[in-house]
Formats: structure tokens, sequence, C-alpha cells
């Protein structure tokens, strides 16, 4: 099937939901005016459909192969990539100092998640680069900065982040790669496991970003620098010179992203270079891990886009029913039908606000003149990050699962390609921190640790939404209705906090997901009556579209089939927490 | 890892969950003893644990291979089906008069709970084997029973399903495939997809049922009847004759279940025999289809149990924390390894309870001398097989998806083994009738046809359940919180019985997957309290086994963790309905 990046509903995101207008009015940002981004959505949507998305079926098909320590990436997949960096579409959101396209982040989520919606495979590639850029732009020295950025930025190197190890998957204190100084760099030695990427035919050059530790090292996540390791060394004038003792040693065989080579790479005693101070290097990677965060939360998007797209393009086509009286209807006449491609929407629809809404608080932490506004966007960008990352992959998994389910038994044969979302989607919610993982921050870091400021910072938001919901008397939505769950979402997000900044114990982790998805499904209602006010003024206008009517029977229908389950979730969080923590070992040995 | 049966808690289930010692008191199954049972029971999981499970993995990878018309199984594959067939477990169900074991539906559960967990594929054959066997039994003329029967019963022959077409998938009225009559036999034509075990090497023979219209049929379901086309035709002394004209043209490249081949099946004027009378295939079809979704709903079971029984392992053996005190812990200590562990096993656990009570009131259906009482569990049966498929199925997506979630990184890699159960799950909600056919059947068939006779005698069954929880004193449990939660499921099964007999619109098919669910939870509810009941009763007795007390423990999780969406399906099955009726194609159309 063709997939369409939906360019109309992200430029309603943008301009109404996310205020693009106000964004472009930050310094730096003046180009990002509300039709400029258009064209380059526009653009970046000829990319996505003409380019990217005719490859990904054929590259789950013959996927990345390996052959004694190099990678051969799927037919046509090296040609793309160049198009890919002649076009300038590596790095839409570094700064125009970077050699970048410098739009701002939120315009970027909206580009990210065409791009990654036609080919997630092909896309994780810029999506690893972009972390390696962040933090050589964040924290290397001048002359690393000189050396390494221009080429990362262009496209024309691609980056990696190598944190895991065997021994160490999410507990990095683990880690026991080597660092030992050696002049002017170090030899950094040790094994990394699941690097995206990390050998491939693509670019030129690989450029590494590799945890170690030093010879001095303290135990434990206080002790691990940051290295920069590039695969050929690269020469004063900028040309590549040696090959680096960095090797891939073998690929994995998964599940999913067939086309994108998942390595496990050997370092023995490889040129490195240190990266800012000397046992900081978490910190460095945690700055890089947040934005990688955003950018699979927007995976979980991207993918659920598709899937919904393809399962629309089913069920519109696909005849079934009494054939006596003349032609059969298509399956779309079903209600189960349009209740599962209804989930399938109107969750997409919502986690893509939170995420450009995320985006968009980037934009205003990095951006913002006033100190103060920055560091309430700094709060809310820190809180929606696992929110986002979690909630919109565990959707995304779900979500193409309906969408095998709309395609009947048609739907587990691989040809039709309804199963390569589902099997692409399933690494969304591991990769980058698991669901658990990112429960964790959000209840620890992201809510206790500043006594619930940022979440009940954005309660007083939710609230404003319901008040303004409350308010309006016109006949494009149940508005009353709208407003009370509304309200219901602030009172559960503000009661969730509290309870969680009064527990002490081991309730908050045994209930940490549970609160990820009540503060995902309660935003997402926020997000669709924001985005319900904002159709409804619209239509008001007498600018009567298709697709703002559908988005307020969408908002409905979130409201209906999507929200009742908060209460479940309140429930559970505040009930079965001893439930989990009265399970021991023994309990699960089978009998 | 290594599967193991969990014959303990099957037998329990059986013993005091089922009533085995009623059942072996039932004409014919005299010999199903509890004993006997076990000793059966024990000798099945050797043969699950010893041939099937270690052949899984490699069946996965390796697949069925097709060339020219004939499909050869995986390495080994040949071989274990004639131990299969050697060791007498093709059919224990059917009665020892064909030749079979002769077992209660209920003891053939656990058998085929336990083949089917150490691998799914390969069970496969003998499903289908046992659903032609059972449409042949009850409906064809006793030469063809002489002829065809016995080898099927072994297994020397195994059996197919073909109904679906390529324009035919749910809606069977569509079918186009012809027989014409020549002489004391049909010539059958047409094009069959998705035949399981369609064509393979595994057996002699293979027996093909298959539905098409006569040249005087009436158009839609009513002119749809049933032939045996045999691959080789057999002669008169029941040796092998001619090929007959039916040709496997091509095999599916499927999501999971590799290693059963799913082939697209071309007849051409083969020779078939009438099954019963003509015109009323689908009738005989359906007999035999209820019993093949008792079996699906079983898979569901399966695959959860193995793969929370992969997960546990995992989780038990996989050291992650901190390290600098020692060794490090296993991610058993975290509480979100417990929390996904509790709901894979509770929610497996209750599938189970319920799978097994629906065979139970297969044999009481079948075998009772009281005709009020086989009336009674044949509506019980009825009831339940649509729950037990659709609820066990779905269960077995999220929990297998769980189960690679504990896995983390690693699950997504296929060596791992936990993607094979989300892979091979997939099809589980499908095949036989997708969850939205097995809600169609509940709400329409099942509950409104008798205006909920059937559903509203189980309420009195739940009630009875909540008023012996409620008496209980003992402190093995919160009696009080888990009597409330039986009369709750009682009371909500109740109401949404009385919404489903007054409604006449289409509300009831856009509500009908939820209320399937919710039957299932509540009911899971239900079952658990009665293994509460049972395994209070035996530690009461000084029995005091860690299965029992385990039991105890997963029961209350069930109460803390899964009952509680029951309010949420209901109000969106109350609510929602109105919100996916007034949902249009337009309103999906890609904006």
């Amino acid at each position: 099937m063709a997939f369409k990046a939906p360019v109309q509903d992200m430029m309603f995101v943008l301009n109404k939901l996310c205020g693009l207008q106000e964004i472009a009015n930050l310094p730096d940002y003046e180009d990002a005016q509300p039709e400029m981004v258009e064209a380059i959505l526009l653009e970046a949507a000829k990319f996505s459909q003409e380019v990217l998305a005719p490859m990904n079926a054929e590259g789950d098909q013959i996927g990345a192969t390996y052959n004694d320590g190099s990678v051969t990436t799927a037919p046509g997949w090296k040609e793309a990539y160049a198009q890919l960096v002649e076009m300038g579409w590596n790095s839409p959101k570094t700064s125009a100092e970077h050699g970048g396209m410098g739009l701002p982040a939120a315009v970027n989520a909206a580009i990210q998640e065409m791009f990654t919606a036609a080919n997630m495979s092909f896309m994780l590639a810029p999506l690893l680069t972009q972390g390696a850029i962040e933090s050589i732009v964040g924290f290397a020295a001048d002359e690393l900065q000189e050396k390494y950025l221009p080429k990362l930025v262009t496209g024309e190197w691609t980056g990696t982040m190598n944190l895991t190890e065997p021994q160490a998957g999410s507990d990095l204190a683990a880690i026991t790669s080597k660092a030992v100084p050696e002049g002017d760099h170090f030899l950094v030695s040790g094994q990394k496991i699941f690097i995206t990427y990390g050998e491939h035919d693509m670019a030129d050059n690989i450029i590494h970003l590799v945890l170690a530790r030093l010879p001095d090292a303290p135990a434990g996540v206080k002790g691990i620098s940051l290295f920069i390791v590039p695969k050929f060394l690269v020469n004063d004038d900028g040309s590549i010179g040696d090959r680096n003792a960095v090797e891939c040693i073998s690929m994995e065989h998964k599940l999913g992203i067939h086309a994108s080579p998942t390595c496990t790479m050997s370092y023995d005693n490889a040129i490195g270079y240190l990266v800012g101070e000397p046992h900081d290097g978490l910190k460095y990677m945690f700055t890089m891990m947040n934005n990688a965060r955003l950018g699979v939360g927007l995976q979980g998007v991207s993918v659920s886009e598709h899937a919904t797209q393809h399962a629309i393009e089913y069920a519109m086509e696909r005849k079934q029913g009494p054939t006596a009286e003349g032609a059969a209807p298509t399956i779309m006449g079903h209600p189960d039908i349009r209740r599962m491609l209804g989930l399938m929407k109107s969750r997409t629809e919502a986690s893509r606000i939170l995420a450009y809404r995320a985006a968009a608080s980037e934009d205003y932490a990095h951006k913002a003149q006033d100190t103060e506004l920055r560091a309430y966007h700094q709060r809310r960008l820190d809180l929606l990050i696992p929110i986002v990352k979690g909630w919109s992959t565990e959707l995304s998994v779900d979500t193409s699962s309906l969408g095998i389910q709309i395609h009947g038994g048609m739907g587990f044969i691989e040809e039709t390609g309804a199963a390569q979302h589902f099997r692409d989607s399933r690494i969304t919610t591991i990769y980058e921190g698991t669901t658990g993982i990112q429960a964790l921050d959000l209840v620890g870091r992201k809510i206790k640790r500043d006594q619930g400021k940022a979440a009940l910072e954005l309660v007083e938001e939710i609230r404003q939404t319901a008040a303004i919901t409350a308010e309006r008397t016109d006949d494009n939505a149940d508005w009353p209705q709208l407003a009370a769950v509304v309200e219901d979402a602030a009172q559960t997000i503000e009661a969730v906090t509290n309870w969680l900044v009064e527990r002490n114990d081991y309730a908050p982790q045994a209930a940490a997901v549970n609160i990820l998805e009540l503060f995902g499904i309660a935003l997402g209602a926020w997000a669709m009556a924001d985005a319900a006010i904002a159709a409804a003024d619209e239509i008001d206008k007498g600018n009567n579209t298709n697709h703002l009517t559908a988005k307020l029977k969408i908002s409905a229908f979130y409201v209906g089939h999507v929200y009742p389950k908060v209460a479940t979730l309140k429930e559970i969080i505040f009930d079965g927490s001893e439930d989990v923590l009265q399970l021991d070992a023994s309990d699960f040995e089978v009998p």
C-alpha cells in the first residue's frame, strides 16, 4: 500500500496545538514561519513517499547481511542514504551554525515522524547520528567538534551509541570496557552489544560514542567516561586515515527492523578521544539519550500511523458480507472494524500531539529568552519524555496488532505488510530504556524528585483546557462530557502525583508502569480536547473540512473508548501495588 | 529453555475445579479415575518435554519447505509424528469404539494443552485431523466411516478443513467451489486458501474435508455441501489407490507457525464423497469448528504457559542491578518484573480453568444420563466456546509480548525464543474465526438467541461461588474482598446480558468484542475464586504446598490487577457504542 505523510494533521497539530507561530518568534527560529514549515513538510512528504516508503518491505525481506566483519545493507539502501545526505535531510534540527537546517524541534518531530513511518529501519541511522551530534556539540572539546561534527551533520559519516555490554543491559554501572591513556588519546577495549548501525556500507566513516572506564575510575555509574572512537582515524586535514581497531564481530537475527544492522562491536586497543571530563560520561550519555528517547517515542507514533493507514486501506477495499443482493460491501461496514480503526486512529493522533508538544517544550527550553520560561519548559520536557517514549511505543505494539487483526488471515501473511509493522514496533518499547525504565524515570526522577512540581504545573494547564471546554456552547461536540473527562484527567494526575510524593516504600516502583500509562491516556484526553476545541473554532469560521469534522468524532471516540481505562489504572495503582510486592520468586516455580 | 508440563496445576484444575471424579462416573469414562488420569498426564508430559519441545525452535527456524506441489516438513518432524501415532497420542478423546483412547474432553484438554505448549506448529496436524474425525463420526455414512476413520484416528492419515476461498474469508456464503455428481461420487473443483497441513510428508494420505456447492444449490450459506476429498483414493480393501486431482499449488510465508505448512489447494475435478445431506455442509462444518475453536482457545492457554515459563526462567537467571556490593541480584527482584510475571501467570491460570470447564461441559453434554443436565451443559459449552477461543487467544498475544519485554533486548533476538511465542500466538486470534467473529457468535447466537438463558444460568453458579467465598473465615485469603469481586462479576454479567437482550440495534455488534473480554475477565475471577477456595481447603487439611500458597497469591493478584478492567469495559459497552456507530468511512481518510 502507498504510505501518505499526514501533512494536514501535522500542520494542524503544529499550528493549533503547539503554537508554531510563537515558536517562530523565538530567537533563531525566525525562518520557521508556518507557510515555510508547510512547504518543508510537503517536500519531506515527497521524500518519505517516493524514496523511503517504497524500500521498506524489501528492506525487511532481504535485510542487512553480515560477512566477515562487514555489513551490506539491503538493495537500494546506499543510494537512498546518499539522497538523504544530498537533500540535506540528515539533520533538520541541528543549528545552522553547525551546518544543519536549524529547524525547531517541533518541526523536526513532524519530519522524523513521516520519514520513520515510511521506513523505520532506514531512519535508525540518522537517529543515532543525531545522538552523536548532540553529545559532541554539547560536551566535546573544540578540536573534536571541528574534526567530527561537519560530516556527521551532513550525514556523510554516521554515529552510534555504545552503551550495552552482555552483562550490563539496563544497568550501566556494570560496564567493564576499559580506556587506557596513551599520549593525546586513549586505547579503548571491550565488547558492546546491540549497536544499531555499528557497521554498514552507507557512509565513509562511522563515529562510535563509547562508554568505558579509565584505569583510576571509581566503581559504579560514577566511573564511566565517554569516548569518540572512529571506525577510520581522521587525519588533521579531515581526510580518512588508518582503520581503527574496532570491528563488528557479529550481527543479530531479530524479530523486526531487519534492514537495520544490530551489531556486536569489539574494541581492541582502539584509539579513542575523551569527550568532556573523565568519569562524567553517563551524564553526557543521558543528555543524548533523552533526545533519542523522544525520537523513539516518535517511532511509536510513526509505526502506529503507517499501520493505521495500512488497515484503513485494506478495510476500504476488502469486500466481505452478503452477496445475494449484489455487490458485497467492504468490511468498513462492520462495526467492529470501525471500532478497531477508531482505537488505532484516536490513540495515534493523541500520541502525536503529546510528542510534538514535548518537542515544542524543547524549543522553549532552549530558545526562550525568559529564564523562568526556559526552566518551566525544561521541566515539562523532562516530564513528558518518558511518557511519550513509554506510552507511544506501547500503543504502537497494540495498534499494529489491531492492524493485523483487521486484515484477518491476510494479516498473518508476510507479503501483506501488516506483520512488518507489528514486528518492527516490538523493539520500540525496549531500546533506549524499556517501558519499565521509563516508568521508574517518570515516578522517580521526574515526579518524586521535584515533589511533583512539573506534574502539578501540567495539571494547571489541563484545568485551563477543562475550563475552556466547559464554557463552549456550540453544537460541534458534547462539550460538557468532554469537559468532565478533562477535569477528571487533571484530578487523577493530581491524585496520583500526591500519592507518589507521599509514598516512600516500593509501591511507586510496583505501580510505575501503570502510572506511566495513566499519564499517557489522561494527557491524551487533554490533547484531544484541545484538538476538538481548535477544530470547532475552525468549523465555526466556515472551514468545514473532512479533517476537522473527523477530528471531532475521533475526539469523542477517544473519550468513549480510550479514556475509561484511567479509572482501572487508578484502582490498580492505589490498590494493587501490595499484590505485586507479595509475589516472591518461589510463587513462580512451575508446579 | 526447557519446557515443563504443569501437571500438578492441571490435576488441581481437573480434580478440584472440574469435578474429575464426577466425570469419571459418567458412562464410558469409568477408566478416567483421577489416579489413572494423573498417570496418563505424566506420560504425556514426557512426550511433550522430551520429543515435542526440543523440536520447536528448529522447526520455527527452518520451517516447512515447498517445492513443486510437495511440502517437506522440518528435520525430525516426520519421525516425531510417527512416534505420536505409535504411542497412540493422536486421538485421546475419540471413543474406543472408533479406535481412540476414549478419554473425557476435560482430560484431553490437558493433554492438548501440554503438547501444544511444547510445539504448537506440530500439534496443528492432529488438531485438524480431530476436526475431520468429528465430522465423519457425526455425519458421514457408514461406508465412508469404515473407509476413512480408522487411519485418521490412529493418525496414519491426517485431515484438513477446507473453508476459506480468496473472496470468502469469514463470509462462507461467498464460497464458489463446485461439486458435480458423477456416479457414486462427485467431481470437486475450486481453490481453497489457508489450508493448514494441506500438504506434507508425515502421513501416507491426507483426507480433505471440503465445502463446495452442488449444481442445484441455492445461493448463500444454505447451498453449501461438505465433501471428503482424499489426496490418494482409497481402494475397497483400504489400500492406497490413485492420486486424486487435488494439489498444493503454493505455501504461505507467515509471521509465525513456520513449521506448519499453510497451503493453497487446487481441486480440479477431484473425486469427492458427500458427507451427510446435500446443502447441509455448513451445519456439519460448524459442529466440527466448535470443537476446533475450543482447541484454538487451548492454544492460547498453551502459548501463554510456555511464554510464561520462558520469562520466569530468564528472570530467575538474569543478573542485573547493583554490583558494587558483590553478586548482582536477578531481575526477579524488580517489582515491575514481578508485576509482569503476575499478569502472565494469573491470566494463564484463569484461562486454563475456563477452558477445562468448557471441556468438562462437553463431557456432560455428551455423556450425562439426565437429558436436562445434558442440555444444560450443551448450553454452557456453547456459551463458553467463543469466550475461551476469543479471550485465551487475545491474552496469549499480550502474554507473549510481556514475555519479550521481560527479556529486554534479548527478547527481540530470535535465538532467545521469546519472539517465537509472540509470532506464533498472533494467528490464534484469527483462525477458526477472528475474535470479532467469536464476539458476534457470543452476543448473537449464544446470548440474544436464547434470551440470555445460558448466561443467566452461569450467573447463578457465579453467585454460589460468591456466597461460599463470603462465608469463609479462615485467614488464607482476603475472603470479603474476593467475595465482593465475584458478586460484582455476577452482577456485571447479568447487567450486560440484560442489556444485550433488550438492544435490537447495532450497539451489540459495536460492543461485542468488549463484551467478550468482559465475560472472560469476569469468569476468570469466578474461576480464580474457586481455585482459592480449593487451595485454602487443602491448606487447612495440612497440605501446605508451594503450588497452593502461590495459587492464593496469584488469585489475589488477579483481583488487584486483572479484574479492575471489568468496570472500564462496562463503561465502554454501555456508553461507547454510539461513538463507534458515528464513525464513517470518510472519517478515516488520511488528511
